[in-house]
């Protein structure tokens, strides 16, 4: 098998001469958006730690009776830590050290809100389809280990932490839910959102964990901004985006397990598309490497049975409301990616582009309320 | 000034090895599509009249009980033919001759469907402000000059022709709409469609002439498959493409009329990701070249009053409801691109993604109207 590409990025940097590459990344990327000047101690504690770190900044223009409204955000892509025969609460510590890691180079660089990847505390074990032992990865979101963990964590770092994890909901029928808990810098639980869409593709067998989340489309509005969570299937679906963008969300986070044959070519496309469509930044995060299970399993795509789920290609990356993007951490690596950016430029590009104004959400939610009764009538045209 | 690009997949083929390549339009455009085996004849007779063609083939699985549904459709973009200064009728009229000498070509190509851009009879001049002369350009859907005109096209080719103008409603007080006309191959009127959302950003000063269209989300159930027409503007608006779609469109046309500055890095992003939301086809017609006119206008920018609106970047393309999509046509000359797909791709895909049976559509009309109301109280969560 050959070796896996790292980046897009570094493979036309590699071969597109300086002035062609410009126009490339106009194309490709939109506006140019400027490296950001991080500390040297902290690309030095990630080379240690062996991550990546990226960072990059968004502007936006001054305005007379807003000051910029400047935030720094951190994305965190990682591979597990220990194998997945692993004992359970090895695993699940193993993780916890290796982002606490991560986060301290986080605070180095000034993040203010950092988010880590789709159930983040474990490996991806829902292609297996077996229940013990990965469902002992589920915890309470209110006072679960990996909770009081991120508490601490925001407390010390004076940052708003957004930790997707298994939810264990003991009130409720010992019921597990996909969440993300939504942490304060002041170490504070803010609350809980669920993922609103469930995969029934590949071997994303997740409906045989967990159902459609019913925590609507809550927004959080931190010290930082006001930040909304669509967790990985959720953003093939533009509606989930555009209701978060509706109750006001100026960042919304996309923390996935994504694999490269079923939805590489997608990934760039969709999350981006949201930022353009809502006048919202989009944090989009990825899952890294290859994970190995001991059981083997098949995929419904006549294959033979095989032991993992295929790569998590990482990718990473930041879309802003006007429409350009920053570059992609590594396809292979752990990585942390910094992201300033003026919230000032949501509303700006609002009233530049108007779609909301111009969005005929009356129509809209009338023509689908038709359209979900079992009588509908697709609106068919014969000649 | 720097000479235009001609095209972002040119310049890619220029400098990175074959090798390498192949994983940049993986990464990039999707699953491999093949070029379309089209007649010498047909590439000949588009260099001597002027215009670029290229063709691809969107493949599907085969399956036990439905045949293939193979269709192949046209987009044509297309320079105007004369001054905008001189006659509106010898405009209008040099637009039909040229449509016509492109059509024959798409013809010799096999084309099923095509569809030509936006406004396609007239220069886009809606940037100046000024009604006269350009409302002259506008005529019935029913049975102006243009309508005639492609519908003896269509009996000629046995095609489908989706003709976007400029309408005059004489019947409703004398109105203007953006307007396509839906003309099936029999050379019979199916109907007509509206622009749903009307653009108030840059020199788009679309609002000054017409309004929002009053046709819903219909779908013209052609002999080559069911096809739909999001113009323009639309492509922002993730719901109208939802629509079309509810509805039952397999192809979505989107012509268009869109310039560099504003949107180029956009224009990628919206119509592919509809195709992948959605599980259809899309296609995406912009314009091309620099229209100059008489009078000065200014921009609202602050900057200095000019003669032209920008250069519409051309680069039409095709996307699939697997995320795959065509090279974009050029970004500088008038083209016909060919695409041939099997409609089958749409079930399929939708079969195994499931985005229709995953919506939730009951949660967002009741989550969307409750966002309409006066009252409405965003979903915000404090600390």
């Amino acid at each position: 098998m050959a070796a896996e590409l790292v980046s897009l990025e570094k493979l036309l940097e590699k071969h597109i001469p300086a002035g062609e590459l410009r126009e490339v990344w106009r194309l490709l990327y939109g506006k140019d958006i400027s490296p950001l000047d991080l500390p040297s101690s902290a690309f030095q504690a990630a080379s240690i730690r062996g991550f990546e770190l990226q960072g990059y900044g968004f502007e936006a223009a001054v305005e007379q009776t807003r000051r910029p409204r400047i935030v720094r955000v951190g994305l965190i892509q990682n591979k597990i830590q220990l194998p997945t025969s692993a004992p359970v609460t090895e695993q699940i510590s193993s993780l916890h050290k290796h982002i606490s890691d991560i986060v301290e180079v986080a605070a180095m660089c000034g993040v203010n809100i950092v988010c880590f990847q789709e159930a983040w505390t474990m490996p991806f074990a829902f292609c297996t389809r077996e229940k013990l032992p990965w469902t002992e990865f589920a915890e309470s979101a209110e006072d679960g280990i990996t909770t009081k963990f991120c508490q601490e964590l925001a407390k010390k770092h004076n940052m708003v932490i957004v930790s997707p994890i298994l939810e264990r909901d003991s009130v409720h029928g010992d019921t597990l839910w996909n969440t993300a808990v939504i942490i304060s810098n002041t170490g504070a639980v803010m609350g809980k959102t669920r993922k609103n869409h469930i995969p029934r593709v590949g071997d994303f067998n997740e409906s045989s964990y967990y159902m459609e989340g019913n925590t609507g489309h809550r927004v959080f509005q931190t010290a930082f901004g006001r930040i909304a969570v669509n967790i990985c299937y959720g953003r093939h679906h533009p509606l989930n985006w555009l209701m978060y963008s509706v109750n006001g969300a100026e960042i919304i986070f996309n923390p996935s397990a994504t694999i490269g044959e079923l939805s590489e070519s997608l990934w760039p496309i969709e999350a981006r598309n949201a930022a353009i469509a809502n006048h919202c930044f989009t944090c989009s995060i990825n899952r890294v490497g290859t994970e190995h299970f001991k059981n083997e399993f098949t995929s419904g795509d006549g294959k033979k049975a095989h032991h993992d789920f295929g790569h998590f290609y990482g990718s990473s990356y930041v879309s802003a409301p006007d429409g350009s993007r920053s570059p992609g951490l590594s396809r292979v690596s752990d990585g942390l990616l910094v992201a300033e950016m003026d919230l000032n430029l949501c509303r700006q590009t609002s009233d530049k582009w108007n779609f909301k104004m111009t969005g005929r959400y009356e129509m809209y939610a009338d023509e689908l309320t038709k359209a979900t009764q079992m009588d509908f009538k697709p609106n068919i045209v014969q000649e």
